[in-house]
């Protein structure tokens, strides 16, 4: 009798170096919860950058592309259709590290056509706070705001067993191609960069800077 | 007999709501010593943008101007020289707050026509520790690191009492022309606009927008 695969425990280990220098400093830190939050700086229509916080929601799958979840009617959504390139500035107060993550980024939208990352869309509504997800039933983001009387707490939005996440719920993945690391402990700056193989897969380089 | 000037007492009181904010702000989060990192994202050449955290200074005299320090030889000196406009995303821990400020960028190296600004780049040079001073001695950033062997901790830069700061460093001076304020505790987002006056002064406008 043939032995069954073991799917659930076949999930990849990873190689990625700076992958695994992030899970580290994250844990390191985790006794601050801000540590989760990073800055990512985008281009605008104008050219001139924009740059906000956001909440790192985890890497997608067993890759290392990292997600955000954003507002679909935010101008980042916007900023990202018109030019997909991205830094993160990720800092980490405890271990006084720095990562500036540079790729692209997709936007994952309502009825996005790749069944597996519409799946991981769901699963990251999933994965929000009901506070969290109440915020994206709120008037659209950067419009001036009513009048005081009108700023009762908004209902969590009405959603449906056919499509039980928020319209405006957007999950943002970015596919990182250079990283750079920054230790002020130790002075030690390293530079990660990724050669593409022809299937969307690549191997990283390494190289210690000087910081 | 005439009293004389008391040039110390005589700085001018900002009316700029947004900077007394942010002089709030610092205060409600002093404990945290990186509550004075800010990210500061600029465009590559290449259109891409680029992000890295640096470290407030503090205003520029009694203006509403935010100063850094950086190494001239680092990649953001040459990227503002083509493309002047930044983003600083500036968040403080403690009260949830964060301030997205945008302006343009001006770099003020060594030998500058301006002696005012001249004399702030001298000033700032003061105000570092000898760490801080010590790293613009150091071999150029970005490049491949020497071997182990050579990594010794470099020496103070010889400097001149005609040149008393290291030619490698600059002051960084962001113009800001709009601030967008939120909080998260407060569920309250607010929209700076400068009004730029003939002569380089300006008034600012204030609006609440959805957050």
């Amino acid at each position: 009798m043939a032995s069954a695969p073991v799917a659930a425990a076949s999930t990849a280990e990873t190689a990625v170096v700076w992958q695994q220098m992030i899970r580290t400093s994250l844990q390191k830190n985790k006794r601050l919860p801000y540590s989760k939050y990073v800055q990512i700086a985008t281009v605008r229509e104008n050219g001139r950058p924009a740059n906000r916080t956001v909440v790192f929601r985890g890497f997608l799958w067993d890759t290392e592309k990292l997600t955000f979840v954003t507002d679909t009617r935010s101008s980042k959504v916007q900023e990202a259709a018109a030019n997909p390139w991205c830094e993160v500035s990720w800092y980490f107060p405890d271990s006084r590290e720095q990562y500036r993550i540079h790729g692209s980024l997709s936007i994952i939208q309502q009825n996005h056509a790749n069944e597996k990352l519409a799946k991981a869309r769901v699963s990251a509504w999933k994965n929000m706070s009901d506070g969290g997800r109440t915020q994206f039933a709120w008037p659209q983001p950067g419009l001036p705001r009513p009048e005081p009387e009108d700023k009762s707490p908004y209902d969590l939005p009405a959603l449906t067993a056919e499509d039980p996440v928020s319209a405006n719920f957007s999950l943002v993945v970015l596919d990182p191609l250079e990283v750079d690391y920054l230790s002020l402990k130790g002075n030690i700056r390293k530079q990660f960069q990724k050669q593409e193989g022809g299937d969307g897969t690549g191997s990283w380089s390494e190289t210690e800077i000087n910081p």
